[in-house]
């Protein structure tokens, strides 16, 4: 029986990759995407997609209101998402949704010790979202301590790990990893305004930083785009 | 402007007392409750009653279904609660819900940091109920760390402090606590299997703790049973 691992999975590229890794290192992924109150819903469908497509064991969706907090432009209406250019260094995107790594991580950490799992992958990434507190390795390592502390696992002397393959990862070194375990990228759905079909606009931050990841990677795009991509030499 | 705290209020007893101590504390107070697959509404009007009448400037109900993860008896229909005494030292009870405290913790944190309050109070208590992990001291501290490594506010600067005023006392010293605060404890509903009228069992571990409280700390109980009470004494 190979060990079980929860995958935190968006639909998006990142931890399309993640799972792919999971998979690569023997572990039954059990998958836990959320249905958080984002503008879309396209990156449900492609993170059931890609959850088939990668043989996980099992692929849940769960539902969340966080959009009754607001605060982010992924999840309150009333604020646009920026697509005038990267989010300058050192500040905060207003597409970051509060705590919302800590709390998705808390309901895979519940998931994991019902499974009696041991391991969580989350394809978060401290190279292109710096931007986001939630991101940083110093956050993971401090959710990590207090996981061990929190649950059964913890007590009864089984380490509760949690897997960031891609921290230290550039979005090309990423795409290039997913590219030799068999992601198939025409699948995920990166843009934080996709459409009902799932194409990207091609103008936000991760429209901009997938785009260029796969320039720099030096393979072929697959993103399906609702309008001509630009030149990324102007994004 | 007083300043704004998130208050976790679950409607029972120490959720109550932990508000009132907020209140006395000066802060305006927005309470958070969870509506997470319990197995009876009672304690989700007892927690709006008690709102009410302590003066919260908010009261929200989140809806989150934690009974789809299983693993608790007070989750999941298949596990009998226990009522045949008080679980042994070092064994972590069948109540036990996988990482809730972390995920109301989690959610709290959200809120807080849209509000931008900076203080979390939460009613855990390491003397009566130290059979969870998720309740002990070590715990609070690694989450508190967490929380200030996760958000907005820990990287601008602002602390964001976890309040456990009830963790090192006993369930009589609470009692007299919230006894002075003016708590009316005839609302509150501490019961794991209180009736559709907030009714208590008068059996289970929640409700002989209670039980005992009142006893020790030798102050009338007001506690509504569906059944007569035995004697505590047979406890």
């Amino acid at each position: 029986m190979p060990d079980k691992a929860v995958i935190l999975l968006s639909g998006g590229l990142d931890s399309a990759t993640c799972l792919a890794e999971a998979r690569h290192q023997g572990f039954s992924a059990h998958c836990l995407s959320f249905d958080y109150g984002q503008r879309h819903r396209a990156e449900l469908r492609a993170a059931a997609r890609v959850a088939a497509t990668l043989g996980a064991a099992e692929h849940r969706i769960l539902k969340l209101d966080l959009g009754q907090f607001g605060g982010s432009a992924l999840t309150d209406p009333s604020l646009a998402v920026p697509t005038d250019g990267a989010t300058r260094p050192g500040e905060i995107p207003v597409t970051y949704v509060p705590a919302r790594n800590t709390i998705l991580l808390s309901l895979s950490l519940a998931w994991a010790e019902v499974l009696n799992a041991h391991d969580i992958f989350v394809g978060v990434n401290a190279v292109d979202y710096s931007g986001y507190p939630d991101c940083r390795p110093e956050y993971i390592a401090a959710f990590e301590r207090m996981a061990n502390l929190a649950t059964r696992a913890g007590t009864e002397g089984c380490r509760l790990n949690l897997r960031v393959p891609l921290m230290r990862l550039s979005k090309a070194e990423i795409i290039r990893m997913g590219h030799r375990l068999g992601v198939d990228y025409s699948l995920t759905v990166s843009c934080y305004q996709a459409d009902e079909e799932g194409r990207a606009c091609g103008l936000c931050d991760a429209c901009r930083l997938r785009r260029e990841g796969f320039a720099a990677a030096r393979l072929p795009d697959p993103t399906r785009y609702a309008r001509p991509a630009g030149n990324p030499r102007q994004a």
